[in-house]
């Protein structure tokens, strides 16, 4: 797994003088922690989880709201070898519940035999499984893969790759017959045809791959949840949750939805200019562009006035309208920016705290720290390096002794935030039956 | 919490030329991994797991096996800080099932209000509670506290202990109706008055003190399981079973019942023998006398042939009479002795692991290192001093790239044999009604 190079084993500062409500917002949740903890317990009852889920967060000291939410999380390699043990044991809780007799799982990854990062993910994913007492092995949906084949990792691990074989309604490989599909595959190139209808419990199920789902679905969940939890603890509901409109179809190469975007954009900086004057906060708003499906943060844009989005010259525009694995942008998600004002190091570095949860347990998590961008600009975007600084504590220990900022209550924060995040996917993963 | 002091802060060498069967029990355990999780799932499925248990082993090289299975384990403050995340997490699933709508618990201690490492015990476990998101006061059996007292311990923490009331059938502290009751105290001083009949849940149940459990019923439950989990991955039951038996009414005072003891000391001495005999174990037998009832290690002793149960001097007549809280021992249960062959330091120490459980998992454990006792003695003795070493790794990461006898896979030995004595009190519990 990997381990942050030591120059980067702190915790980041928070580099604002806006400090005041974040603060404010700390202690709040310290405060209603056994209500917030019975809150979510009721919550989970009623919608249980997904079994896995990662958050991206932006931290601004004034507001800390999710980004965006990954329902098949790639970055186990990234929590550090101290967070596994909390894997292993959510990961049983977890999988006793999916298939309460299972011992065989298949695990079906992306098809990024070179990313060696994200094969990494899936090494400690396996991993994980292991673990928790469970036979893995890897079902892959290369098209051309006719015999198993084995990848070594700068980590020293070795993944074995099989082609995955269907027989009536079951999937499996060679001489193992597997009590669920462990997807960990966003599906941003189509539902493979091999796991249509098989009688094995696909978890996540595959109507939450990028195929279907859509980011302003998440985030009209989570614009609930975020509703009612503010009601429950007496909050206004914005501190944690970034405005957002959608634009149907819009064709950045044909120019074709401009005016959709421009009208949104312009009534999304509106309001948030005025939650800025009503809270007293010195900053410019901004707004971020992105596909309403997909995931690897390809066509991003931010946006400060409607100009932006008029102006476009014919690199942004193919930019914009490329997406992962060549789908073109059609529907558009126009959200709220929330400034990251966490740094790290010398000179700075911007970082994004990143929430991995399995179950409705919150399991670990690392920042995204790069050096090339900027307070306003999404961290997760194409061809873009980033340091992973796994958290130095975990989510779960919150300490009342110690001040509201201080590292466990910050990640304790980080973690309901996230675990609003994390609902709302339930709720979204009920809603498709 | 405790933090083991650097010098201390290794994994125990196992300093025997007898790791053979060990390394070879350590290596089948590895092996039948998946069989030996799926294997627990099914058991704690059918007889639920108490809500917390620590389980003290003995590792003789050629055997590793359970001697004592408390189920008011009073040494969460040994574990260390980097178990508290997964104690944290274990307590929220096992909770949940208890009191699923809960919010408040009532955590009655013992009353030893000047045993600081007992109370810094119960401050862990409070924080444990809170960080799981519950309410908790302490309920105290004090005799004479006729109000809150607060007591401050060496960590900083504070403990406030208050008076427990009763109305009706409901108990609480001042202002405070708990949804159930956590007991961790072993109830030697006899059941609690105000704990009968009460509406709450009492957990463990009051069944479970040492006013009526006896050891004997416990190792034969734990006998049963070794003998199934033995059939299930083909093990000779007896490297994880320490033989016993049972005399019934001795008073060491009076002299009566030695018959008893000589008779079984003799039958155990002769089995054991034949199993080392078996296994070509170069090492003289000896078994462990102590109460059937009742913990703190008092009135124990070692022999090794029948004369040493013939010949007891008036001294050791007066402290195998004497028990905690001053109950005079009556029934007897002698356990083969397990040598306990892990030291660590240098002069070399004897080490014997303490495996922690919540839930149906394991959460942590230490090391209790005496400097002054040999192999082949009981380490949880009156009056002992001991020095806790925090494991350096949890039990649940089992890792096949590394040898058996590695420190992931040491503990995940320990662990399984821990949960075997885990299951063993499932049943006693269930058995209790």
């Amino acid at each position: 797994m990997n381990n942050a190079s030591p120059a980067l084993s702190t915790v980041p500062h928070l580099t604002t003088a806006l400090t005041g409500p974040l603060l404010r917002l700390e202690t709040q949740l310290l405060q209603a922690q056994v209500a917030i903890e019975a809150w979510f317990r009721e919550q989970f009852r009623a919608t249980p989880a997904p079994i896995y889920c990662s958050v991206d967060l932006r931290n601004a000291g004034f507001k800390l709201a999710p980004v965006d939410t990954n329902l098949f999380p790639a970055g186990f390699n990234n929590l550090g070898e101290r967070f596994l043990p909390l894997c292993v044991q959510a990961m049983q809780t977890a999988i006793e519940r999916v298939c309460p007799r299972s011992c065989g799982v298949l695990l079906v990854p992306e098809s990024h035999t070179r990313n060696l990062f994200y094969l990494e993910n899936v090494a400690v994913l396996r991993r994980i499984l292991e673990s928790a007492g469970y036979e893995v092995r890897i079902g892959s949906l290369l098209p051309d893969l006719a015999e198993p084949q084995t990848v070594s990792l700068p980590s020293g691990a070795r993944l074995r790759l099989e082609p995955i074989e269907r027989q009536g309604d079951r999937v499996g490989v060679a001489g193992f017959n597997p009590c669920f599909v462990l997807l960990n595959n966003d599906l941003s190139g189509g539902r493979p045809a091999i796991l249509e209808g098989i009688s094995q419990p696909v978890v996540p199920p595959m109507a939450l791959g990028w195929t279907q789902r859509r980011k302003s679905e998440h985030f009209r969940h989570y614009h609930d949840v975020a509703r009612e939890f503010g009601a429950r603890i007496d909050l206004d509901p914005w501190f944690i949750d970034p405005y957002f409109r959608q634009c149907g179809e819009v064709d950045f190469m044909a120019g074709t939805g401009e005016d959709c975007l421009a009208g949104n954009l312009d009534v999304l900086l509106t309001s948030i200019r005025r939650k800025y004057d009503e809270y007293g906060i010195d900053r410019e708003p901004f707004v971020i562009i992105k596909a309403d499906a997909g995931s690897y943060g390809m066509g991003v844009m931010t946006a400060r006035s409607v100009d932006d989005v008029r102006d476009l010259n014919r690199k942004e525009r193919k930019r914009m309208a490329a997406s992962k694995e060549g789908q073109a942008v059609r529907q558009v998600i126009m959200q709220e920016g929330v400034y990251t004002f966490e740094t790290v190091g010398d000179p700075p570095a911007v970082a994004e705290p990143v929430v991995y949860m399995i179950d409705q347990h919150v399991v670990g998590g690392f920042y995204r720290v790069h050096t090339g961008r900027g307070a306003d600009e999404n961290l997760n975007a194409p061809g873009m390096h980033f340091e992973p600084l796994a958290f130095v504590e975990p989510c779960n220990t919150p300490d009342c002794g110690q001040a509201p900022d201080a590292a466990p209550n910050r990640f304790y924060a980080y973690g309901v935030v996230a675990r609003l995040a994390l609902l709302a996917a339930a709720r979204e993963m009920a809603a498709h039956g």
